[in-house]
């Protein structure tokens, strides 16, 4: 479709890899529920409250101001249509928000999956459609009607055993605009380092299936300080620290593992430019080098076999949100190319809390960190916007 | 003393400012100990282990398999100065290691550090003389004795008052060689939000005094996965992310808690390269601006009024323990400067485990990183590897 010419839209593609959806279907999920995670609507009709997180849960607290307020821009695809508009986005990857399917009871697990990704299949494709379907029959579109919308599917991994995991896993190469797969940090509930994922790694490689991975459980509270400081800091510490440790400790646990060793191809996008990974790849690659466990008396490493920096440039992504140069250059750095970060939005989370109905601080601050470190309109600034995701999953624009 | 001339030394200062010891009367009185912080001696005669983080102590690991062995590195001031010479290393601030004074009983914390900084005070005095005397003297000197020693004091933090810990903040300033003082992240109990700890912020403020903070109590065990990972991985998990993060969580509660706001010209060092500060300067700025607890209907944030950017660039300076250019270029760009970086080893922690008693591949990493990310000889290496720490700490060269 090189012959499109999309009115005020930029002439390269920006593609938003990190913007997440709630499906209706789910949402009424989680009103279904009383624990983490779940919705409580308000009797007095005020806002309903999205409580995802278990540092939101504070029994202290009362329930009409836990978690955050949740409104259709979580389920809503038009929103999410104007939310790309006002930011230039052409595509977007959605993916369905944390906690995902992890809570789901084992024998309902492979069926919502199903449900989900049949869900966000059909999103994707009534959004072609219009797009396409318009274009071909010389239409005048509604702006809205030129973009693109792709899915990464979600995972039953609450499902009695892997293989129906990695069953669903080669059904989405059967759906024409499923690019990959989210995952959270537990894996089948003991992390990914349980070697009982290894075949859904397997699955994940034969079928050359991206998985970003994302977090959502953050630190045990205790490591911030306990309740009090959720009290005073609201969800600062476990968002801004708690949720990159998360994704740092998940992947390293996967490289200790020798996960890496094991799929060389295994291909793995990461939430936050990799939590801390590109800054700590250094000093966790010392650790191993200096942990008895790992070194047999020659001096031979028994642990993991390739290095950290390998591993960066050969099986791991870094998504662009990050918020600032330094941490941006240092991810395109530790990825050893600026071919391997991605941009994204974290869609419909950090909206702007002043009311203004603009474009949002949230992206902006990963815009200007993109031009201002590569230059706006640079081949790198391009790549890091949209070319990248357009080549690695394959992407019509 | 511009007209000293030391026989097979840089031309330039290299100052270690990450070097700790243990003075011989700490360990006894770990020795004394069946709890963690302790040492434990093999009723066989094998060597003795030194247990102080909790993930070292699990009960299904056999005492003289915990920790790890200690010898005569930890205390002995000879051994610290071969390790000197063996580096290139021309002055080195050494610090009482971790876990400090923390447990000490509130009753003794007052005479405990006034033992401590005295002992600290007197390795360097008698360094000093035997550098200066026998260069005034014109005596033959060995290498070793060209080299100097300063330190950074201990404080007694479990006192009953902080005024106590002020007291000895004030008398630090009296001894000849005392640089600074060491804390961990626990503070008073209640981490270094604490409102308690603004009479010790207010002493170092006005006295001048930096304050290194380092890591020690790392996460709990169950964001690593619990005792199997530590069976697994040994260390490395603890180390390389938990004492980082543990670094970044305290100093971003200080932040939160309008410590930098209150204490404008407070000056902390943050070990291992701020832990992951540089890195999540961005997140943490964008999480305090998307925080409902902070931000005013208007826009306004009623949280701390300074930008994290500007925290860095004023109240923080970064060692360079961070084992690659990848980090060490983030901690130089967050920083705002190279002048804000310094030279460290983490010597005696790290040793080579291959048996050859060639330079420390912990150290050379570190070394390999500021000058492939420098260039060797650069003024920028100059300034990290020394030329800050003269200036900063008002060091004799």
């Amino acid at each position: 479709m090189a012959e499109l010419t999309k009115p005020q839209m930029p002439a390269y593609p920006i593609v938003d890899i990190h913007t997440h959806v709630y499906p209706e279907s789910y949402l009424n999920l989680l009103r279904s529920r009383t624990t983490v995670p779940y919705i409580y609507d308000p009797p007095d009709g005020s806002r309903s409250r999205l409580i995802i997180l278990s540092s939101d849960d504070s029994p202290s607290v009362p329930k009409e101001k836990r978690g955050r307020p949740v409104d259709s821009t979580y389920s809503d695809i038009n929103l999410k249509l104007s939310f790309m508009r006002k930011h230039n986005i052409t595509t977007s990857v959605i993916s369905l928000a944390n906690p995902w399917l992890d809570f789901v009871p084992a024998q309902d697990a492979a069926h919502w999956a199903e449900q989900i990704n049949n869900d966000l299949e059909r999103i994707c494709a009534e959004q072609y459609a219009k797009a396409t379907g318009g274009i071909s029959t010389g239409n005048k579109l509604a702006l809205n009607e030129y973009f693109f919308i792709y899915a990464f599917g979600a995972l039953p991994l609450s499902a009695p055993s892997a293989n129906i995991v990695a069953n669903e896993i080669s059904r989405l190469k059967t759906l024409k605009f499923l690019r990959g797969v989210i995952m959270g940090t537990s894996g089948l509930g003991k992390g990914l380092d349980d070697p009982a994922l290894d075949p859904i790694w397997a699955a994940l490689e034969s079928t050359q299936t991206i998985m970003f991975l994302h977090p959502h459980y953050g630190l045990p509270n205790d490591a911030f300080g306990g309740v009090e400081a959720t009290e005073r800091y609201g969800h600062v510490l476990p968002l801004a620290l708690g949720f990159p440790l998360e994704t740092t400790i998940a992947v390293t646990r996967m490289y200790l593992a020798g996960v890496f060793d094991r799929f060389p191809k295994l291909s793995i996008l990461l939430a936050h430019s990799g939590g801390t990974l590109p800054f700590l790849a250094g000093r966790i690659e010392s650790c191993v080098a200096h942990e008895r466990k790992f070194v047999e008396n020659g001096g031979d490493v028994v642990g993991p076999q390739k290095s950290v920096w390998n591993v960066l440039k050969e099986n791991i992504y870094l998504d662009a949100v990050i918020y600032g140069e330094v941490g941006l250059k240092a991810a395109v750095h530790g990825a050893g190319s600026v071919d391997r970060v991605l941009f994204g939005t974290d869609h419909p989370f950090f909206p702007p809390l002043d009311g203004n109905d603009g474009e949002w601080l949230s992206v902006t601050t990963n815009r200007k960190a993109i031009d201002g470190a590569f230059g706006a309109e640079s081949d790198a600034a391009k790549a890091i916007l949209g070319g990248n995701a357009v080549r690695i999953l394959h992407l019509e624009n």
